[in-house]
Parts: structure tokens; C-alpha cells; sequence
């Protein structure tokens, strides 16, 4: 592959083989240069760091497993409903990534635990989308809040259990969904208006 | 020491020594033995395997860790302001636990993970208590749950980030009072019953 037609793409899908192949504590960039036949000097015009290609192979890898996110929180169900399905919808994305390909999961985890900056970013998407669905709730009456960003910040705390990947050996075990939906129908409880 | 003197406690407090100065992964029964002037076999009389001495050690610990607890559970003040106590109580007990003695905590946070069954006991005996609260919170009016016990567990489930110990870096964060807060409000804004 010529310098000329390398891609950040390009990079990033081949950075995710040579993690996937050698593990993070042993992928190089000089790994990812030799697998696209390239210099490391390439990568490096892309990537300045190797921290920084960790962060953004990582960013991608969260975009990709969070697609449909956002589109679930911007909808116009009632909250209650849309809150219930974004929150399925997260668990379900988590759970397919932990068990279809339990060791690139693994990789990524570590990867993100690395990055606090990515971490941060990342949880702050998720908590915009619950905020505005919270928000919705309190516009339409079905939902009450004082800040909806600090309930928001407690929905997703709440639902740890099916979201960090610290909790994902526990998402295959046979209670995992009724302890889910109990969790779920209690947090939307808790931010119900009184009736 | 002689092996008539020789109680399991004064086991176990020696394996907790031995597990502090060569960590859980390095520790043995003879270690324990020779720190207390005996013979291995005298230690097997009252643990016959090594897993059961860690499992002793370890739910010996948690016991240590989560006294008081059960007092409050069986308290009569309203159920709401106990719930609150309790998962106070719960929080300080753990956090006071991982910041004072990092080492030993991390120690046992390992054991912990070894032995299903420890936790699976541990983690029943505080589901029965907040069962407790919750059922009596139901008897008073000022709660509503169709099943107390599948309530209990929901509420132990969210709020895991003031007690799994996965999360104990997190608990000398600046903001870890405020998350608290909120995750506890939520969780007895979604007990409550119907004004």
C-alpha cells in the first residue's frame, strides 16, 4: 500500500487486527505498519502517539457498538417507554459485543480502562442521550426531576450491572434479564411524576 | 503454640497476616502454620482443605466488614429513612474498608472473587435484609412491590457502584458523594408507593 492512499481507516481496521492478534499489552505501531506495508512513519503522520491511535481505535469501537443510541433517545415515544428502550437497547449492544467475541471485548475493555479522556467522553454521550429523554419526560409530565442531568447521571449508575464490562461474565447467566428488568422498571419508578 | 491452644480463630487471624505479607496469590497453609508454631496437619484438623480456610478467612471478613448492617435492617424507623441508612451504612462500611488498608482489601477482594459460594452467602444475607426494610415498608403504606425479595435484589443491583469492590477506585472521587445521592433517591423514589 503506497503512503498516498493510506487512510485513518485503514488504520484504525488494521490497528483492531494486530490488537486482536497479539493482545493490547503487546501490539506496536510498528505491528499495524508492517501489517499495512507501511512505514511507521506513515502511521505516525495520522496518529502522533501511540496513545492517541489507542484512543481513537477505541473511540471507534464504542461508536460502533453504541449505533442506534441516538437515534432511540432523539425519538417521540413517551419517556418512560423510550427510556426502557434505550436502556434494552445498550444492554443488548453490550451483551452481543461480550459474547460474540468475547477476546476483541476483553482488548477493548482493557483499552478503555487505559483512557481516561475516552472514557469520560464516551459515558458523557450516553448520559446527553438519557438527559434528553429525561428532559422529554418532564416536558410531556410523565416524568419528574429536579436536574435531569444528575438523573440522568443516576440512571446510568443505576444500570451499571448491564452496561460496564466489569458485570459482563455475569451476562450470560439464566436471571440476567428478569434482574434486568427489575432494575429497569425500577429506575423508571423512581422518575415517574406523582400521579 | 501448642495444638491444644489451637482455635480456628487464631487461625484464621494468622491466614489474614500471611494472605497481608505474601498476598493471595503466593500464600499457603504452611505459611499459616509456621507463623503460628504448629503443623500443617494441626491446621487441617479445623480447615481440611486450604479452600476452606480462605473461604473462613474470607467470610469472616466480610462479616467484620458488614456488622451493624443487620441492626439497622431491624430497626423501626420509617422504611424510606432506613433504606437510606442501610445503603449509607453499606457504603461507608466498604469505603472505610478499601481506602484504610488498600492492600488487604484488595486482598480480599480477590478471595472474594475465588469462591461463588462466599459471595453467593454474602450477597443473600444482605438481599434478606433489605428484603426486610422493603417488606416493611409495604406494611406500613409507604412503599409498593409486588415481590419484596426481586425488589431487594433490584436495588442491591443498582446501587453496586457504592459497594462492588470492582468500583473502589472510584470511591474517593470528588463527586462520589453527589452520585450517591442520587442513585439512593432514585431507588427509594421507585419504592415508593402511589401518594
Amino acid at each position: 500500500m503506497s503512503a498516498g492512499t493510506l487512510t485513518a481507516e485503514a488504520i484504525l481496521a488494521a490497528t483492531e487486527e494486530v490488537l486482536r492478534r497479539y493482545g493490547p499489552a503487546k501490539a506496536t505501531v510498528v505491528d499495524v505498519a508492517r501489517a499495512l506495508g507501511v512505514s511507521h512513519g506513515s502511521v505516525y503522520r495520522h496518529f502522533p502517539t501511540k496513545a492517541a491511535l489507542r484512543a481513537a481505535v477505541t473511540r471507534r469501537w464504542l461508536e460502533r457498538t453504541h449505533e442506534g443510541l441516538a437515534e432511540i433517545a432523539a425519538g417521540d415515544s413517551p419517556a418512560p417507554a423510550r427510556l426502557r428502550d434505550w436502556l434494552t437497547a445498550l444492554f443488548a449492544a453490550k451483551r452481543r459485543k461480550a459474547l460474540d467475541d468475547p477476546e476483541l471485548f476483553a482488548t477493548y475493555s482493557v483499552l478503555v480502562g487505559e483512557d481516561d479522556g475516552v472514557i469520560a467522553e464516551h459515558v458523557g454521550h450516553l448520559a446527553e442521550q438519557l438527559t434528553r429523554i429525561i428532559a422529554g419526560g418532564i416536558a410531556e409530565g410523565t416524568f419528574a426531576a429536579a436536574e435531569p442531568a444528575v438523573a440522568a447521571r443516576a440512571v446510568f449508575d443505576a444500570t451499571g450491572r448491564f452496561h460496564n464490562p466489569v458485570y459482563a461474565a455475569e451476562w450470560s447467566a439464566p436471571d440476567i434479564e428478569a434482574a434486568f428488568e427489575a432494575v429497569c422498571s425500577l429506575v423508571i419508578a423512581g422518575l415517574r411524576a406523582p400521579r
